[in-house]
């Protein structure tokens, strides 16, 4: 069926994805603004690098991108080959994935929103979790593809579903980051000995991905290594408050957390790991988690 | 070393824990307010119903009661035995832990703060995750008997310290519980499948024990079983926020937090589950999480 | 200079400021989606009640509708004179505002949004407050027409900043709303005299509009007049909080207030007055503010 | 009736307060514990500067002190004459009123929280509001020593009710002031004209005292003068959260600016005016409020 497949944008995440491709299919094109990467993920992995116009001409074409907007931008001109998938891993914006598969709907294309969690070493282990949103067709005819570097591949809705499903995490993640950080400075002023304390937490009801890794790998070691850029995260927070507010919903706790994970970004360097974000409570209340 | 040990207030909790004490230790007192409770547990685990002045002389005393208050009044006055240590697994008050400890002392005992977690299939398996504060020697004395029903028995720090934890696990699942709240109805809201959804967040970085258990076990089956109730929840949550409170600490999404549950617990039955503070958040958006 | 002005949505609010145009102007038009209110204002005060696309010629056209989208759909097929000011009082959203003030750009007229406080007492006497964005020359255009009904007539910036003044402004009655409802909610529980408290704080410096008119006026009176409807300001903090996000501003207790007064807005009738925003916090502490 | 009065804690509105006594009684004690002040006074004013014991033995004692605790530990081994009024007009706990108003009560003499507002200006000129809690008998013999100073003198319930009004009229400035700060910002990036926004706010609903005064007298004009320290501000904050505590009432906007006081009070040196709370936003925004 699939004869062809490509890969657009070759960051730290497309990069380790679109190693996988050419274990499953003969022709793999990919391409990247910074068309270097593209050539030596060709010398590493056997893929084609090819011109912008030539990887669209592909069956299913998938893209990773910073935002919706660079994708929103790069199909602009682009003419598709008619039955072709365009699955679009980016962490993007609900909205625009209607929009945009409303656009290659009239091409003749699908576009899937089909974002990915589990970071570098999920694609580079081909394990990544991919939550699918559009066409049931497209889908499936996509599905082969997805699977070459992700395990766990679901449907969960209409165009702009999987945006949202990868936001709403992201948001979940972010409320544990904040309320780990005060709970956690919190528990240090009363004397607590934190690693003792995370333990039991990790074995009972508050346990939560940011207990288990986040806080013993990134923040009580002090290593915070920049796997994912905290406005990046600032940004998943605004796209999950804006999905609230467009269905006119109360999300306090949401809500909060994005302005908190706003405020620790803008504190922050650019290029701050996400974790970074309790420096903001540990400059108010004067104690380092560690 | 450890002749007798005695276990005070057989709730649904302590009578599952004292079942396990007889394997361990020949005398085994027990005593509850409600003697029915204590003479049922005798016949069934070949425990000793005694006097809670009886109970008091052994050399480990656990109890196991709803509020640190009942805890302090039952202590009044009791005369324990010099060298006995008091091991009380409520889910109390860290100041009121510091003034008991303090109060033992004076008598030649020792008192620790050891609340479990686990829940009732924990306490009958003999499973529970036990958070201790106070004496370390008290600690190394008591933790044979702990053992009996514990399985990961950690000293996270002075008197209170136990208690401390265990408040600030109960409000990390609170928060969990309130995100996810608002979370989910923002994507039913959207159209998105909510149990695919859920599969690809317990996949990712969003999970928690919340996404993990109570919201597939008791909230969209619409069970809400009745095994921890919301108002102790709410009490569980304010101790925390009393603890950033006294260390003059900003813990703004623990607080709101606290707020939104006190909220929920005030229009709820006072034998709702927990899980049912979902309501208050069903009951704003017209969206059932199902 | 002003040959002809003409008012169009004769609500609760245009119907009283369009009643002063006359004072001050020979042609006055006024229209109205149910017509029967343009004639109505016809016969009361002179005006001349016309088809829209003849009250459009005017030099100065007011409108007052309910939301920006209201007037976005109106104005959409109308061709406006030449050098014609459209000055809109809606409380709208300021992005629309610099949308149509682009389009009617292109048909050689000025868009100014012009939104109005003073609630309709404030219409029935003429005296309100004009917050403007937009055009300058426009606004001084269109200033004798509306001192008909203004006093404080402000040019606030450009484009949009009308419309941002009256929705932060609305924001700021909000916040107090909710303030107050928890302070003195939390008075009562300690037995405090409420009217003696209010007489307290309205000559110290938690003063606000909402203390001073607000809550002696509709709420301990247990009046809740419908004068300006819930829904209505939860829209109004909702264009506030856009605000907010679109800049990327961390606004914590603007947020959290925009989603206590949805939850409110909808827990109520749709025609309920916004001060009835307290009877939510009632229903949690079961106290009653009177 | 009252043949003496005396007045505890010459600070910055206590020195201004006790001024106005002489006008009203021939016998006026004052005490302070840096002894020089009361000298200063009684050479300024024609009042006494006596001992500590001396002081206590008037009709009506006032105290002006920082905090409760300082009132309770003065007060700690101190005789009373039978019959006499303490008038507490500390910003207290209302706990603490309680107690006191027990312990007086054993001494034959009587405890009110009078709280004062009207700042130092108010004192000055002998025009503050006093909020006054205890008891009526109480209040009624002290009320000719306190019109000395206050033009507004309210009894407004039982012990400690007015420690707890006070406290929430302070907690309801630091909501506006947070309000304020979010808002203005928010303009700012939108290019708003601040100035001329204030001045229709100011005609409208979203009015109070902080965009009366404290916006224009201290932010606005960058001048921060340090009237009332954030610190305290940040006490009062606390006060009136635990009376929501103790009362268990949700109160999330309340708690929320808590929380936001707490943490710029913590980031700023602690001889900072209460506005400079706003700066904390400013950090965050990059947006100088001006």
């Amino acid at each position: 069926m699939i004869q062809s497949v490509a890969f657009i944008g070759l960051g730290a995440m497309g990069y380790r994805m679109a190693a996988h491709l050419p274990k499953q299919f003969d022709t793999v094109y990919v391409w990247n603004r910074n068309f270097d990467k593209a050539e030596q993920h060709a010398a590493e992995y056997g893929t084609q690098a090819v011109t912008l116009e030539q990887a669209v001409q592909a069956d299913i074409i998938f893209s990773c991108l910073p935002t919706s907007a660079d994708v929103a931008q790069l199909l602009e001109n682009l003419s598709l080959k008619s039955g072709s998938v365009w699955v679009d891993c980016t962490s993007g914006v609900p909205d625009s994935a209607q929009t945009l598969a409303a656009q290659l709907a009239e091409r003749g294309a699908i576009f899937l929103d089909a974002p990915v969690s589990g970071q570098t070493i999920g694609a580079e282990n081909g394990t990544l979790t991919v939550m699918v949103g559009g066409d049931v067709q497209g889908f499936e005819k996509a599905l082969p593809a997805m699977q070459a570097f992700g395990t766990l591949i679901k449907h969960v809705g209409e165009s702009g579903a999987g945006f949202a499903v990868k936001a709403v995490n992201n948001m979940l993640m972010a409320v544990n980051l904040c309320a780990v950080a005060e709970g956690f400075t919190t528990l240090k002023a009363h004397g607590v000995n934190l690693n003792e304390a995370l333990d039991c937490i990790n074995a009972s009801s508050g346990k939560s991905m940011v207990t288990e890794t986040v806080l013993p790998q990134r923040i009580l070691n002090r290593s915070f290594p920049v796997t994912f850029a905290l406005p990046l995260l600032a940004k998943d927070t605004g796209i999950a408050i804006d999905l609230a507010r467009e269905a006119k919903l109360s999300a306090p706790v949401l809500s909060l957390t994005q302005n908190l994970i706003q405020a620790a970004s803008d504190l922050s360097d650019k290029n701050s790991d996400f974790s970074s974000a309790v420096k903001m409570y540990e400059s108010w209340s004067n104690i380092t988690i560690e």
